[in-house]
């Protein structure tokens, strides 16, 4: 079994460092690459994801990914920018099933922005697909517009798509996954105003009648956005595309208060998978051994059960982390009275310890 | 001046009746006639937006919306359900420019999800761009795939679109808005994926140079989702796309916890406005004479400023609001220990009464 490992930007290194340490404890049998990917890789090869790191990927049975990005490649042209090595990745590897839970650990309810009635114990899964709809959807570009408003003026445009496999693929990723939960699926579109979600309303509600024991409901999304804040509790399972679930999930995983421990995985359909943290590469405290590196260390568990078939070490890791928040360590997006604040290595040392 | 005023579907009649009956104590000069639209028209001539309820609501200076939709006319082809209809008002009279405050009324705060601390005095101006994007753009519609990951099966398509003229009017609505409050304005794009959105930033940014005593910022759309949750009061004008809007608007709408207080204004170039409450039809509670009137009365305070040039007449309405807030009087969904309950009726008259 191999690992690619891809730190990326910001405090992507610092983070991925700690996980790579976790990882070796558990004296499991795989190998471990790193190479460079982002804007660490522009300024390298210029490129963000040259052929070499996308190779690496390709070969490896799963990444363990950073976060890329930093305000100073945002004068590049798109093509360069550090977020197209995520694009290209989950487009070259066909990663289409994006799995991000919103979990609101005990310790950690006061930190949400919501009263804690509301959060305590909330946990979501939010599968978003990850390689269709408008993010790669052709044609698109900029043109002279043909017709609309304001004829023969400069107009861009993209693409939303969504085909029927597409749709069945990730709606049985949805309905299994609520089937190890509490088999309940929601599936966000914007059937009244899209074609593309009218299409994905249709076919969710087809594939889930192969799931008689899994409750579908179907919410649009501004609705889902709404609900998600006045009662985040009510949801266990969504579904969405790729742009619905980008805005979502971010918001979801904010609703927590604690983004800084929330993992996520993108699989294809040969369980191959790109494990990164739901957070960014916080270009502004990098290098400051301060970052939280606990979402890092959970993907890595999310990696272990999902690609690697190592579902006691998954739980392991995830005890370990458990033990870690009730002794009382946090980094400092997570600190509050009463508890000990640690930075990112401490982090680190102490999961070790507690595996 | 002349009002066309729409009751539409649900609780849509009780609300509009309070907001005539409070229009008609200021005893202004208009004329008021009431057409059918939505789902009430559906049945009334076969269609949700019927010729006579257009041509009325062209010849009208504004219009004066209550809401639309039922769950009955879920299985009715799109063309015929009751938001089409909304949808149709947009298009026909060019209301591109969506107002929807976010404002979180002293007296309401605990009704938010959110900690106080986190919304009090909160006052977000949310300007959503309203007949481009993808809900109007074409090509759009079901065909065979003709590439991309499965081509040759069934697929149904979209496209977001928008020109630079149209980017350009909704950027000087809003920062002629901010001038008027904090002279900031966050436009929300995606830039660092859509074609549509790069050309967006672009303009905003052209059109900004144009205003330089107002201070501009660009945000994706993921993250303002997040920064929504999280500190929302660093907010003042956020200018966006419909789609995103359509989103972004209901996730502030609800962080007020008080939806039922929130009025819109949806404005053409020739400021004919469409007005309407934020929140919608609420089939679950037509008919109990419980629904909040107040986000239709502070609609109608919109349309005398907006549309009807008079300002003194809106205030006189907002005042008599923050009146009768001020005195204890709460519909069900605002109600809390200490105040006082009452129905959709008696909180129209108390509003005339404090008139
Ligand atoms: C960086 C960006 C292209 C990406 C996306 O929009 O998918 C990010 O926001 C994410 O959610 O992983
Ligand atoms: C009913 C629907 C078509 C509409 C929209 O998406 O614009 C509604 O959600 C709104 O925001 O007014």
């Amino acid at each position: 079994m191999k690992i690619a490992v891809l730190p990326g930007d910001g405090i992507g290194t610092e983070i991925v460092a700690e996980a790579v340490k976790v990882l070796k404890v558990l004296d499991l049998k795989f190998e471990m690459e790193t190479a460079p990917v982002g804007g660490a890789a522009y300024e390298a090869h210029g490129h963000p994801l040259p052929e070499s790191t996308l190779k690496l990927a390709k070969a490896a049975d799963a990444i363990l990914f950073g976060a890329v990005g930093d305000w100073k490649y945002d004068k590049l042209e798109r093509a360069l920018r550090p977020e197209q090595a995520i694009l290209g990745l989950r487009k070259h590897l066909g990663l289409f099933a994006n799995f991000r839970p919103a979990i609101c650990y005990e310790q950690l309810t006061h930190a949400s922005s919501l009263k804690p009635e509301l959060v305590a114990g909330l946990d979501i899964l939010i599968i978003r697909e990850l390689t269709g709809d408008i993010y790669f959807g052709q044609p698109r570009g900029r043109r002279t517009a043909p017709d609309g408003h304001f004829p023969g003026t400069e107009e861009a445009f993209d693409t939303m798509r969504y085909t029927r496999p597409e749709i069945e693929r990730i709606a049985h990723v949805a309905f299994q996954a609520a089937r190890k939960r509490s088999k309940r699926v929601t599936s966000v579109d914007k059937a009244n105003v899209l074609e593309t979600f009218q299409l994905w309303k249709d076919v969710v509600t087809e594939i889930g009648r192969q799931y008689p024991d899994v409750a579908l409901d179907h919410m649009y999304v501004d609705n889902a956005a709404m609900q998600l804040v006045k009662a985040p509790k009510k949801f266990d399972v969504v579904v969405t595309g790729n742009m619905f679930g980008d805005i979502l999930s971010d918001e979801a995983a904010m609703l927590t208060g604690s983004i800084g421990m929330l993992p996520s995985a993108s699989l294809n359909a040969g369980n191959q998978g790109l494990y990164e943290p739901s957070h960014g590469s916080a270009p502004d405290i990098a290098g400051k051994g301060i970052a939280n590196p606990l979402a890092t260390i959970l993907s890595a568990a999310m990696m272990l059960r999902f690609s690697l078939n190592q579902p006691e070490a998954a739980d392991r890791i995830e005890s370990a982390v458990k033990h870690v928040l009730a002794s009382g360590l946090r980094t400092a997006d997570i600190h509050s009275d009463g508890t000990t604040r640690v930075g990112t290595r401490e982090m680190g040392d102490a999961v070790v310890a507690a595996i």
